[in-house]
């Protein structure tokens, strides 16, 4: 087994003790950091950097070097699978991902196919690599995939949305249809995050960004079956040692109790519900991931902390809490406001087990 | 009391048995009916169109042409408040609405002022006294505002927001300020709706577009107590009939029980949550309004029968259902598909107090 010098995130994931609870940050790699808009000017455009092994490495590891983090996440896109299907991913200056061939007619869906992940998205496997290599085992490294059901919005409308019309238009006309693209979407996405955990990623994350935007019925018929479907094809053990999973449907808190029962390691929350209410209903049956609102990190220092506590306290003592924003972190913040919140989480986590 | 041919839908509100299961659509008088278009094109602008109140009246009454709805909603914007409070409110082509002079020093804030809703927003109860005439006691009229919150958000930001940045940097930072600005606007809101009331709006809901962004705590300090303040000060009983108020926040599905005890008649639903599981868990409390997914009615004629009949069975026959979407209904939306629904849930609510 690999030995880590940091394994707290992994543990805690595991629903392990651990001394302390370890935190970090939905895409710490990013535009907060002044080194990372450094790093990306040089990259050229954000594709470039993701596509760029050692620049890729670079940003990655750039927050470990400001703050205590105890795990480095793999600097790359959600949204690199459909890519790799031949949708032609790019970002137009100052909007959101955009997909060349938008997935718009029956034929074009019914001749989906699973890339390989170590052809057109060899470049993903590289940057683990490289960057698992540059880590030495100071802490673990998280890999990622978009969901099926958020890469199929991707894929269906073309670009992000405000009300999803053309995928929804599908869902209650042709769900057959859209059942077919997140059934090659699912096995794409096991195979890539397999081929991930093969190259050195140590636990895995699976994004459902949009799935919050569903009825409870439409989640539990086009969302949550999917992301189950990769759960259980995932890869459970690699190096000696369990490769824990996380799944984390953004607005998906009123759905806990059944995305907790997917079979999951753990369950990242957003910041609407409490995340002591989140734990009384799920138990100790997954670890809970999360859940500051980022915004909070535009507060005052003292606010930070507070609310940084109120997290700490509403989960408590118990083991299975990663410390996590609720969605990522915002562009506007300062980088001093990260390591109040990072001391806080530290210090406090260590103080309430203490008096536990 | 004043005799009204069709009362199902204020007796569904106040708990009261009913023969089928009222409905009726938010957003109901919109740019889906071509009708509207036409007079929107008269009128010139939106705001024109909300300023006249004979123009304003004749588009409350197209959708109540077309279809068999329980209930008119009068033709206004959430955010007459503000525009009354001197924020110059307008909209620009093809954006969501802004305001001219948004709050960003303290002293605006501290120089909010209570707008007479008989001065400034006197068209609003022209509007009303029109429409409740044209009615004349068809069915009953519903007026409505903004709820504290999501004015301060467009208060604030001057505009819709992807990431509500500056009045949560208030919230985080400036508590005080955020609390005076909400609870000016609390008054506002009451003194607003009971002149509605006065005026002849048989039924008022207060719209919480916005709640859904914040935290649980966030909302339960920010949104919450605010909407209680309003529902407090509400006119009861007018006309020797209980006006019932509705009180929806769009994403509050997680905080429903506690949205359920603050004294509104009813609680609006967005459709993220099983409406079924939201009586369970409210019993006869209140009343509860929703929440079919608008974007369903952009499916197939047999899937928007079947998605209504599903709402209708998990709410069951009890009293105390007012059918309506989960949100205002999408301007591509056709019209065809608005009869298949409502000719549905008409059929259908009598079907299952038949079999109950």
């Amino acid at each position: 087994m690999t030995r880590l010098r940091n394994d707290t995130f992994l543990r805690a994931l595991l629903r392990e003790p651990t001394d302390y609870t370890p935190v970090w940050l939905m895409r710490q790699a990013g535009r907060y950091l002044p080194e990372y808009c450094e790093t990306r000017r040089r990259a050229g455009s954000f594709l470039d950097l993701c596509k760029n092994p050692d620049l890729a490495c670079e940003v990655t590891l750039q927050p470990l070097a400001r703050y205590k983090l105890d795990a480095a996440i793999l600097f790359s896109d959600i949204l690199t699978v459909p890519d790799a299907m031949g949708l032609g991913l790019y970002f137009a200056e100052g909007e959101g991902p955009r997909f060349e061939r938008p997935l718009r007619d029956e034929w074009e869906i019914r001749n989906l196919a699973c890339p390989d992940p170590h052809a057109e998205l060899q470049y993903v496997m590289d940057a683990v690599s490289v960057i698992r290599r540059a880590l030495d085992n100071s802490v673990p490294l998280i890999g990622f995939s978009g969901s099926p059901w958020t890469l199929a919005c991707y894929m269906v409308e073309g670009a992000s949305s405000s009300d999803y019309r053309r995928i929804k238009t599908l869902a209650y006309s042709r769900p057959d249809l859209l059942h077919h693209i997140l059934e090659v979407t699912a096995r794409a996405v096991t195979a890539y995050l397999n081929a991930q955990i093969e190259s050195g990623a140590q636990a895995v994350m699976v994004f459902d960004s949009w799935g919050g935007v569903l009825s409870e019925a439409a989640y539990h018929e086009f969302s949550l079956p999917y992301m189950q479907q990769v759960v259980s094809g995932l890869i459970k053990e690699r190096e000696g040692r369990r490769v824990p999973n996380i799944v984390f449907t953004k607005g998906g808190g009123l759905w806990l109790e059944s995305i907790a029962a997917i079979g999951a390691d753990a369950v990242g929350l957003d910041w609407t519900m409490d995340i002591g209410r989140a734990r009384a209903l799920v138990g100790d049956r997954v670890a809970i991931q999360g859940n500051l609102d980022p915004s909070i990190l535009f507060g005052d220092n003292e606010i930070i902390a507070a609310e940084a506590r109120r997290v700490l306290d509403q989960f408590g003592p118990n083991p299975g809490h990663v410390f996590n924003l609720g969605h990522g972190i915002s562009q506007f913040t300062s980088p001093d406001a990260v390591s109040v919140l990072i001391d806080t989480v530290h210090s406090h986590g260590r103080a309430i087990r203490s008096l536990a």
